[in-house]
């Protein structure tokens, strides 16, 4: 019995050898293209795999995806059919991106921006004292955006939750599109957090009619896809003075290009797709317990609906 | 009987029109140097006054400071002698420090500031993820500290407090002298941030000595006095490499002079003096409050004891 590995753009070995340490004895594990004996693989760990490139494992039992979203698998067209398919939710990313956007709202509730630019140009000036009541909405209440909720109410903030199935949570005031549109969501808040999965029906909706519906001064957190956000209608609201600022970290091309207009943008803080990052030493711990589940005929934990895409 | 206004490096109308406001009918209220009549004045509410000037003032009952710290007030040799002196505690002011104190701690945390170097560098750079353990260590808990441990603990940090009278909170290691040397306490904490009164004692507190007995690669936040600083020895541990960054609100010289070093440097995030700032709205309630105790008979809130000078 087997485990495959196959994540093109990172080095698999540190995951390897987390791996090595937590399964039962007996089960191998393989990097991609490296497989002595495809026949003998029940799990693959994927990230950005190359399209069909599963079909080379008859005897799949799951498809694990080395990181919360499950997009880059769905892409493929050959995916094996009736194979179910897992996600990672791990404390440690739900901490870090967390983290990510609370500093950020922070920032924003502090005035990073303005002080950094006028640090730039050696100007001493005490803004009036922050009256402006941050009133922050996530848009995707999973973990990561659960959490994220829970830890700004936790610091004093307004805060709102947005997703398809409402959610119930201290001190979050939850909407589904069965209590408001999208639009009237976006009208209650001046900080939206983007952590939604990105699926088709996720896919530009950071666009600029949802910018719109925003008051004037508002600003972006996008820290789930690229995919979510339509750059140029950014750009536009931010350049015309709607929006006051973004903090992004993820784009629809990674790395982000050299040419690309958000890297000097003075309104953007930008961030290599790193607000929360993978671990291996405690994704495998995850990954060890999906083998021995589905070893043992359980069902994964974290099992993705691939019709829902998430 | 009236109250004055001693602010002279500050616009006191807005604090006079709310504290007509909030006082009880009869209590007029002055903005020096215009006192048509000086012996009528039983309060004088002051930030950097004069020195002398209140010598004018022959029937005072309390010298308000119209902020959190006192120092300005100990700075005159000529203080009325048996005045009792109060400070401002208020939640806003309270709120707003916690809230800065966060947001310096969680950017360091998630290393804003190599982010906005590699920005500027078009450096596209996931670093590894973050394992580097926050140790952040409070020298000072009174109102601002405490609130601000507190919150950094909500948040999951790992909080020292260090203070002359030691506190007991929830989630955070409280130490005093009797406990461990300051340089004890340095040596357990990778980001100091300092909250402390400027006295006599803490003057030049944070100094190459203390800077040393924290690990290389340790963090400060000043948002107390600048007084509390040893300008020369921040810079050289952070050319030296010793120390990764610094988030600094208070300086020596307010303005920061334009040929100030701390300006251009890249380790260096500077604010105004404006990490939390008196809000009169707020502040007056407290001011009315005092001027009701002092003209009943009563200790008024928020009492200074002259001799610790906090």
């Amino acid at each position: 019995m087997a485990i495959v590995i196959i994540t093109p753009d990172r080095d698999a070995s540190p995951l390897r050898d987390q791996l090595n340490r937590h399964l039962p004895a007996g089960a191998a594990v393989w990097i991609y293209p490296e497989v002595p004996n495809p026949e003998d693989v029940t799990m693959a760990v994927v990230w950005k795999h190359p399209p069909g490139s599963l079909k080379a494992f008859p005897h799949l039992k799951l498809v694990q995806s080395f990181g919360a979203g499950v997009e880059h698998l769905l892409l493929d067209p050959e995916l094996p059919e009736g194979v179910p398919l897992a996600r990672i939710v791990d404390d440690a990313l739900t901490l870090s991106m967390r983290n990510y956007v609370g500093m950020a709202v922070l920032a924003i509730h502090k005035r990073l921006d303005v002080y950094l630019e006028n640090q730039r140009r050696k100007v001493w000036e005490q803004p009036q004292p922050v009256e402006w009541p941050v009133r922050v909405g996530i848009l995707g209440m999973g973990e990561l955006g659960a959490a994220s909720a829970q830890f700004l109410a936790g610091m004093g903030f307004e805060v709102w939750g947005y997703s398809r199935q409402r959610k119930t949570l201290p001190g979050v005031t939850s909407l589904s599109p069965q209590e408001a549109s999208l639009a009237e969501f976006a009208g209650r808040i001046n900080v939206l957090v983007c952590l939604l999965p990105l699926t088709p029906q996720t896919e530009g909706i950071l666009n600029d009619s949802l910018f719109r519906s925003m008051p004037k001064g508002s600003y972006l957190i996008n820290a789930a896809r690229g995919g979510h956000l339509v750059e140029a209608d950014l750009l536009r609201v931010l350049d015309e003075g709607w929006f006051e600022g973004a903090f992004l970290d993820v784009f629809r091309e990674e790395p982000l290009p050299a040419s690309h207009p958000f890297w000097e943008h003075p309104k953007i803080f930008l961030t290599p797709h790193s607000a929360s990052v993978t671990n291996p030493d405690s994704a495998s711990k995850l990954v060890a317990e999906n083998y021995r589940r589905v070893m043992a005929g359980l069902p994964p934990l974290h099992r993705v609906e691939a019709e829902k895409g998430y």
